[in-house]
């Protein structure tokens, strides 16, 4: 018997969960939900159904995990807690600072509904928190860096976007080298937000646009890009479809700490990533995570969960002895 | 209260875990056992006593729990299910061929008893074995390689010891940067044994000694060198004492897989270490280990576990809630 996945809501994200679900053959696709038109919405698996978000409550025993893919803006503080009440279920909520509020109200309607909700997964919070975690669990007298890219901020480039004249940008974020290689050697430098990244801006600008105020409104506009180094080349519609159309991103968690009875010897823990497509490996961790909760609440186990209290076992599709016997 | 720990056996690793036990203040050293006549050995906590291990089982209730510090081959396999049967245990089994039936005979006797013994702690196996099993678990679709290094082994410098005219040997792991490069690289490249590790040695011999005799015995030595591309250099006594007296170690455990709806996106997952001291690391993993088997013996779990079945939050002195606020 397979896990029965369901998406709610069918875009890059949304994809990526389809795909992920192909690629794990203890899982299926059960259905996807939309707040479009359904019939509008044109999926890649065969045979699945794609639903109204309104009819969710009626596909209730079809699914045994569902994937919110929706922003962490708006839709997921409503709608985890919402859907938890029906499935089991994941989401990538990424506003860090709100994390504590939306786990309480997870929380307490996953207690109430018996489901197991596990929030905030994918790689940032996800895989980088639990690296942070697992390096300051482990060299307790230390320093934590996170460097990200380089890779495309979908964030920043909406924030060039609205200016006027602009047609299109796609923004990269990319670590300073100098600085990670500083850390890397166990330097512990302290950085400040211009000397970790830099920013570089691809933009396309409407006929006629004054390219020279344009750059100006990049570079300073407040907590997007007057903090960094940040370079803006312009260039056509045709280059940024043919060079910037993927979605690639990355970084490194670092972490460097002392041991021993004076603090003598120095070690560096560095967990990074080299990603093709953002919303591809998101999913990817989001559908391990699903296997996770499927099982927990086979355990009897119900409410929100984080990466961090999930053990890693769970994770995998194999049994505990096979985990010892090939991974350990 | 602070958790009480005990040592047993005070070797390298024993030392490291006393000066980790000083780094983490929800803890304290309890006692120190070793084989030898107690009073020979001389730790580094002041107010602390050492005992003879025959006497272990009279200070059952001073220790919540014992760090195993004993050797793999021939100390843990008896040494962890005998322990468990007293105190919650960590050990740093790394036999990887034989941890199944550790496993097996550690979780029988903790069973029985009600205790936790957690096997197979450290770097590898341990925190490798980790990334391996998440790596696995989000790329379903890749390829795993372990690189190991620039580091000591003490296997194989012990290996040189053994050799006629040989008065003291230093060995160390170097994995060949053009295959690492091509693995970062996403070239998912097939690797030979010779294209994965170099070895280089430094051998201090006796008055007399001939010199190509050796370097011939240790590059043809079976299993140790002789699948190498293997480097013997001949020192001095002073000159091994002077640059080569410490344990480092590390390398990086890296997967690198596809995702798409024809694998048309590549991602490369790495988790390297560079470590100053091998043992004081693996010590400041045991800790960290020996948490988590404190909280889940007081949650009423007994039996074997690893690294997989942790909870990763088990490992932090910290509540959920700071972990979700600060690590998320």
């Amino acid at each position: 018997m397979k896990i029965r996945i369901g998406i709610l809501g069918y875009g890059n994200l949304g994809r990526g969960i389809e795909c992920a679900v192909r690629q794990n053959d203890d899982m299926e696709l059960a259905a996807v939900f939309t707040r479009r038109e359904p019939s509008s919405v044109k999926i890649l698996t065969e045979g699945v159904n794609v639903y109204s978000v309104n009819d969710v409550e009626k596909h209730k025993d079809e699914i045994d995990v569902m994937i919110l893919c929706g922003g962490s803006a708006t839709d997921l503080p409503k709608q985890t807690p919402e859907f938890v009440k029906y499935f089991n279920v994941i989401d990538s909520f990424d506003t860090h600072a709100n994390i504590p509020k939306h786990f309480d109200s997870v929380d307490a309607a996953a207690k109430a509904s018996g489901n197991v909700g596990i929030i905030s997964v994918g790689w940032d919070p996800g895989m980088f928190s639990l690296n942070r975690l697992y390096a300051n669990a482990i060299l307790s007298d230390g320093k934590d860096y996170t460097f990200w890219g380089k890779g495309v901020s979908q964030g920043h480039s909406d924030a060039i976007r609205r200016i006027d004249g602009v047609k299109d940008a796609r923004q990269y974020t990319v670590p300073v080298e100098e600085s990670l290689a500083a850390v890397r050697n166990g330097e512990n430098p302290d950085l400040t937000t211009r000397q970790k990244h830099t920013r570089e801006c691809y933009v396309v600008v409407e006929d006629g646009a004054d390219k020279d105020r344009i750059a100006n409104e990049i570079k300073t506009m407040p907590n997007y890009f007057a903090d960094y180094d940040t370079t803006v080349y312009f260039i056509s519609e045709e280059e940024l479809k043919a060079n910037h159309s993927g979605i690639p991103h990355g970084g490194s968690v670092i972490r460097t700490g002392k041991t021993g009875w004076n603090g003598e010897n120095t070690h560096v823990i560095e967990y990074s990533l080299k990603l093709d497509s953002n919303p591809e490996f998101t999913s990817s961790v989001l559908i391990a995570y699903a296997r996770a909760a499927y099982r927990m609440k086979k355990e009897g186990q119900s409410g929100c969960k984080t990466v961090f209290d999930v053990a890693p076992a769970y994770l995998c599709r194999q049994s505990g002895e096979e985990l010892r016997k090939h991974l350990l």
